[in-house]
Formats: structure tokens, C-alpha cells, sequence
């Protein structure tokens, strides 16, 4: 515990933003799983990759090596924007609570996109840029990522073509507004207008759809055009790369102020925000310079860590992307339509899939009404109307810090507060009527969407 | 021109938070007129106004000769929260439009509230919990300041309830919901829970509401209740007061940088936005120490300044508040169905007012067309999504920097960028779709609506 008076609010200089992304690949001894080819189960290679992605974040993605990866000018210039963003000393919740711990998170909700996907969403757009590229596709669940990309390749002038799981499409109208207005070109998935859409439509007439189908069909549409890539908001090593700015920041802040974090919470739906959180953190642990305590925290309807296998499986739905290892709940299992935010992604990111099954990271998994209770007060008391996804962490460092109450320890405790709820009012409606319900799937369910993992 | 490398945002430390608001009737050589009892005519005292508002908020109210009045530690902390907030250079417009302008906003939209409104909520909120009272009354057209007031009344733990434009809480239920999570009770205007109401609904049945309306229902709410009292979120001096920390942060800001803005641009709805951002700079005017030139910015279809006359007017639909001497276009003066935003009130705050008809300020309206067509380049460059009522100043702004672009003059720019607009994307959609339309109400409307001002 330090004695230095700490501002409500830690805003870095722009001086001070990071000009590296921080890659915790080059200091993990067990590196995650490589990437398979689906065909040939071989490693993929960057060529192999840059028929999807871009050829600069094909090489990011397989870069096991350099720990820090120069950030470009341009981008550093986008990031000035809104960054760098406030690490936030909770003290109203902390009242609220009457917690001897000290509560800090990383806000990321200062943007249009509502989230920190625009960290990877410009980083992403910008590779494309320079490769002379038309255009990139991607798909979208709750609408942040397809947020964040519209008004990345807005800035670059890239068309954006975005695959919108049919029902957020229906239930989402605003988000869907926000895309158009940057220019994108927002389709609901699955869709007639690509073969992999077109079929699994025949096979499950009436689907409402899932990330699984929309980003087969995101990715159909990029190899099929020319001057296209396909572009993905989560799971991938290179965004949880450039999400490391996140991470950076909340670090050089509390170098800056003396801060210790005892504990770092962060939500997981593919693992882009809690990697970029964590992993500067994570590189201190592994090299041996501090220690940590790391909470991955999911929802119950979705529990990836918690209750999935570490085994190499499908990313998507129609099976045209690599097989990666991961720890994952089957590339068919889809949160039940009670499931109100987004952290939905049937995986998770290898490198998260990595560190937790060596032990250096833990989970837990909670309900959704729970956390929408967390929700509402940290609405009340901070003034912030946090995003679901966000709120899970919100949920779980409140719990930590109740703890610290019974105990009297005066730990620190640092979250992500990774976005804002205002798109999500429809579930805050539900939660405010009190008709929000909680699901979490049998064993026997995960059983069988695991049984659908390739097997070898 | 100042040679000083300017970042993109410029975050004043929280220790350089304005400790006092400045009331800029005392430097104005014309007062605005006195408030007015709407039976005796005679001129509001404090007693008389502490039947509706906070005694203190009363004082306030009537205060002329104080230039500076303290902001209570209280309302300091909860500013810390969101303030100060950024004076940001728009290097990526300046760009885009190719001009030699320097063009500043000062961005208020960085809470959940979304807009300044927060400002003046929290400082209401604060008062009637220093007097003792369980809740607030008020009301709220697009939502912003009910949202505010939510906000601010469940951080006191004040009883909140607002009355919402009936079209609006039906086209809004969003907005609806961020109230309700923050505790409020919300009923759609005109309802049948006040005399007034009734008397409405009974003349009119089937109307839609309007802001007029919706206050006389909230002042009745107020005054027929124990220990409730009503608030507002414009148009009142006590408003102007708490929103000058805007402008007073934005000075230290350009002071501190050497900044010196030649033109200051802001919305003009009932004017507590335009007036908390220019105040501060209109003091120097008014004392002679600099000379800035001021635009107030309002929509053609609502042209108050622009068209309406300086007369004695009721401030509501249902002639239950004081008379006040403003710019006008009469309390029955409701804009065309067809007018998307807010800025929607018929009358102007007195200050405003008064500065306008001594010359100190200008004024121009612009159509709702052209401003979205401003909304969407802003938000494509700059990556802020603004609500559709600040876009009225980015288009005057924009405009400005393109006379400066063909007589190559380097003029310094500054507008009040005064909240996002993520609950307005049904008007987006409408822009989107192609669909959107102007009106500009004719002479005669204009005349017919004035010619029911009281007569004396």
C-alpha cells in the first residue's frame, strides 16, 4: 500500500502512451498450440495464414519470439484519440462497500465503439491499409467488434463488410445504425449471400444464428473477393497483442503511482480484453519480477475455462478456419438464447488456454442475474452503466473486495472495465423488470458439444 | 497562433478543477430581466421561488452581484468522477476539411449521462439533499437530463421521478431504461397523475406531449408533495451558473496552452450548454480584457433567437411557472414532428437573451439535413458519434473552418461538443436511410404561436 494521493482518475500523457504491444508469448516457457491447417494438420505457415489475414498480422500471429512489437505512427496517432484511457479508483464503490481494499479498473468505454475492440479494430485496419486492400469482413455477436472495425476502416477508408448474428441484427438496431453510419455494410448471418450461409440455412431453416456461422460466412466472403481479408475481434494471438496497450497503460499507471495490484480481474468470452490486461502483468510473473493473482471470470451460460477440455477444435462453425488448441466447449455449443451479453465464443484464446492450464491464471464462472446486480450498483455508485461482458468482472472484484472486508486485508484489486452498456438496454430492461432468468448447461450438453471435436 | 505542441487531448490535472462557478450577471452592464410572478407581476423573491426550487438553488436564482460562487466539496468529488473533461484538437477534421483553422472542442459526452447536463444535475441533486428533501421532480424531452438527474438523485439517494415526453418515452424506451436502472420512476407526458395532465389530455386528446407540458407537470408533482421540489436542467440563471465549470475548464485549458480562440460555438436549446461554455470568455468580453466572437447555434425548425421576439413569456404549456423575459416564439410553439433532436424548447435563458439583444453574441440556424450530413464526417474523422443537438455547433464550426480555408485566415475555433449520440439512432437511421427531412415553420405559425405571449 502506497501514500501517495491518488486521483479519481489516472490519465497517462500522451507522451506516455506505449509504442510497443508486448508480446508474453516470448516469455512463456509452455508456448500455446500452434495453429493446425484443417486439411493437412500441419502447423500453419504465415503464407497459409495470409490467404485469410493480412500478411504483417499472419506474422504477428505465429511471432513467438520478440517480446515487443513496434506500434506504427499511424496507429499511435489513431490511439491519441482516446487513449490513453484512465485507470479509475473506484473510491465511491469502495465506500459503498466498506471494503479496506482498494479497487481500481482500467476503463476502456471512452470510445464510439463502446469498448477496447477498437484497439485491435484500427491496428487491424491499418495492416490491411498497407497492403493495398479494398476491404476486410468480419462477423459480429453483441456489435462492439463490428463497431470498432466500422470506424477503423472509416479513418482508413477501407470498405467493411460486417456478418451480424441474425438475432442481435433483429434485437440490436442501434448497433446496426452505428456501423451504417461509419460507412459499413452490416448483413445478418447466416445469410443467402455466401455458400457456407446458404447451407447451414438449409441444414437449420429458421436459425437465428451464432458467432460460429458468421464467421465461416466473414471468412467465405474475404477469400472469395479479391482485395478482401477477413478480419476477427477476439481468440487470435495478434489481438491479444495489440489489446496489450491496455495492459501497458493500467501498468505504467501504477509504476507511476506506486499502485501494487495483489489481484487483476478480467471477463473472457475469447480472451482479447483479459490477455491485453494481463499479459504485461503476466511477463513480470513469468520472468519471475512480481506476483500475481489473475482471475479470468465467464459467464456460467458460457463456461469455457471452467468446464470445457483443452483440445484442438474447430473456430467456426463451418469449419474453413485453423483448428486450434484451446480449451473450448465444442465449436457446436451455443449459449442458451436466455444468455443476455456477449462472452458467448465457444473457446478460447490459446495463449489464455495456455497459462491456465499451466496454473498460472484461474477461473471462475457466474450467473447472470448476479452479475447484473453488480451491475447496477457500480452504475449507481461509480456512474458508469457498464457493458454485461464488462460486469462480470465488476461482479467478481466486488466479491474479492468483500472478502477483503471479512478478513480485514488491505489487498489491491485492479478489473477492466472493458465497455459501456448503452446498447444493452433491452437485457438491462429485463434485469430492471425482474424477469432476467439464469441458465447454466448440463454436463450432459457440454458432453455432447465436446464429443463434436475432431478427433486425433 | 501559438507554437506549443498541442496533444490531441488536453486533460487538466484534478487538482485544476474549478472550485467556484462564475455568474456572469455580475459583469453584464444590462441584467436580464427579473422573473416575474405570474399573478402579481411583480419580480420572484427567494421566498417565493423556494416554493418550486431548493432555497438555496432559489438564491442562486436571483443572485446578480456575486461573481463567483463556491462549488461545495460534495460536487467537486462527484465531478472528479467524470471532469474535467477533454479540451480536445481536432488535428483529424482540420485535416479533412484542408484547413488552416485550428479547430477545439470541448467534449462533455465522456459520462453515462452522455452530455454537460450531469454538470447542473449533481449540483440540484446536491442542494435539495442538504435541505433535507426525499426527492426531485423534472422533466425530460430527449432524455439527456432526465438521465442526469437520475443519475445524480441515486448518488444522493434522492426519490427521482421524471416526466418524459410522451413521443419521446415511447421512441426512447432506452433512455427510459438508463432511468429506471439508476432508480427513477418514469411516467410518459401528459399523464393522468396530475391535475394538469389531465386538463391537457382533456383539450388534447391523443397529443404526443411537449416540453412545456411535461414541466407543468413536474412543478405540480413537486409543489403537491411533501418534501419534493422541482428541478430543471436549462434555461434557468441557477443552470447557466453550475454549467460554467465547461467554460472555466475550458479556459485553463487554453490559457494553459496558449490557445486563443477567435470564435466560440455551442447549441442553443434553452441555452445551458452555450451559456456555461461562453460565460467565463464573455467576462472578459464584458471587462474588456479580450474580444472572442459567439455563435448560439439552433435548428431552423425551432428558430428562438433567430426568429422569435424579446418579450415577456410563460415558461410552460401549463402557465404554472414564473414569467420570464426571454427570446421566444411563444409557450405554444411546438416544432414540426419531423425535428429529430433536442433544442426543441420555444424560449431562451434570460442571460442569453439579454447578450443577444446587446449585440455581444450572434446567432444562426441551420437545418437538421445539414447537420447530420456534419454529424456523420465528424464522427467518421474524429471517431465520436456526436448527438444530434452538438452537431449543430460542428456544422457551424466546420462551416467557419472552410471561410477560413478560402480567405486563409488562421483563425482559432472553438464548440462545445456537448454529448454522444448512441440513444439517437433512430434519427441516424433515418439520416442513414435517406429518409430524413426539413421544416422551417412559416412567418405566420411563427406569428400565431407569439400572439398568445401575455399582453402588458
Amino acid at each position: 500500500m502506497n501514500n501517495k494521493q491518488i486521483p479519481y482518475k489516472i490519465y497517462l500523457e500522451e507522451s506516455e502512451l506505449p509504442k510497443q504491444w508486448y508480446n508474453v508469448r516470448a516469455d512463456m516457457k509452455n508456448k500455446p498450440a500452434p495453429l493446425l491447417d484443417p486439411n493437412t494438420r500441419q502447423p500453419m505457415t504465415v503464407e497459409g495464414l495470409s490467404e485469410v489475414f493480412c500478411t504483417e498480422l499472419a506474422r504477428q500471429e505465429l511471432n513467438e519470439t520478440d517480446a515487443y512489437i513496434d506500434i506504427p505512427q499511424e496507429i499511435v496517432d489513431f490511439y491519441k484519440m482516446y487513449r490513453p484511457s484512465p485507470l479509475v479508483r473506484a473510491y465511491c464503490l469502495e465506500k459503498a462497500l466498506d471494503t479496506p481494499a482498494h479497487i481500481y479498473y482500467k476503463f476502456e468505454g471512452n470510445n464510439t465503439s463502446g469498448s477496447h475492440k477498437l484497439n485491435s479494430a484500427i491496428a487491424q485496419a491499418y495492416y490491411a491499409k498497407q497492403q493495398g486492400l479494398k476491404g476486410v469482413t468480419t462477423e459480429t455477436g453483441a456489435g462492439q467488434w463490428g463497431t470498432a472495425l466500422s470506424m477503423a476502416s472509416a479513418y482508413f477508408g477501407l470498405d467493411c463488410k460486417v456478418f451480424m448474428v441474425k438475432c442481435s441484427y433483429e434485437q440490436k438496431p442501434h448497433r446496426r445504425e452505428v456501423m451504417r453510419t461509419y460507412g459499413a455494410s452490416v448483413t445478418p448471418s447466416p445469410s443467402e449471400t455466401t455458400e457456407v450461409g446458404r447451407k447451414i440455412l438449409e441444414e437449420f431453416p429458421g436459425t437465428s444464428g451464432s458467432l460460429g456461422c458468421a464467421i465461416s460466412e466473414a471468412v467465405e466472403a474475404a477469400t472469395s473477393r479479391e482485395g478482401y481479408r477477413y478480419v476477427l475481434g477476439s481468440v487470435l494471438n495478434q489481438v491479444l497483442l495489440h489489446q496489450t496497450v491496455i495492459g501497458l497503460e493500467a501498468m505504467s499507471a501504477c509504476d507511476k503511482y506506486d499502485i501494487k495490484p495483489d489481484v487483476i480481474i478480467g471477463c473472457a468470452g475469447g480472451g482479447s480484453n483479459l490477455g491485453g490486461l494481463i499479459s504485461p502483468f503476466m511477463g513480470r510473473k513469468l520472468r519471475g519480477e512480481a506476483d500475481y493473482e489473475f482471475i479470468a471470470v465467464e459467464p456460467s451460460s458460457c463456461p469455457t475455462l471452467t468446464r470445457g477440455k483443452y483440445v484442438y477444435d474447430y473456430c467456426d462453425t463451418g469449419k474453413v478456419c485453423p483448428l486450434a488448441k484451446m480449451y473450448t466447449l465444442g465449436s457446436g455449443f451455443i449459449p442458451a438464447a436466455s444468455h443476455a451479453g456477449g462472452l458467448r465464443y465457444h473457446g478460447m484464446s490459446s495463449v489464455l488456454s495456455q497459462l491456465y492450464d499451466d496454473g498460472l491464471m484461474k477461473a471462475v464462472s457466474v450467473k447472470q442475474t448476479e452479475v447484473f446486480e453488480a451491475a447496477q450498483k457500480f452504475a449507481r455508485v461509480e456512474g458508469i452503466l457498464p457493458a454485461p461482458e464488462s460486469s462480470h468482472a465488476i461482479k467478481v472484484a466486488m466479491d474479492e473486495a468483500i472478502k477483503c472486508k471479512e478478513t480485514g486485508e488491505e489487498k489491491t484489486i485492479l478489473f477492466g472495465l472493458t465497455g459501456t452498456g448503452y446498447f444493452d438496454m433491452v437485457s438491462y430492461q429485463k434485469f430492471n423488470d425482474g424477469i432476467m432468468s439464469d441458465y447454466v448447461p448440463t454436463d450432459e450438453e457440454i458432453a455432447n458439444a465436446l464429443a463434436k471435436c475432431p478427433d486425433f
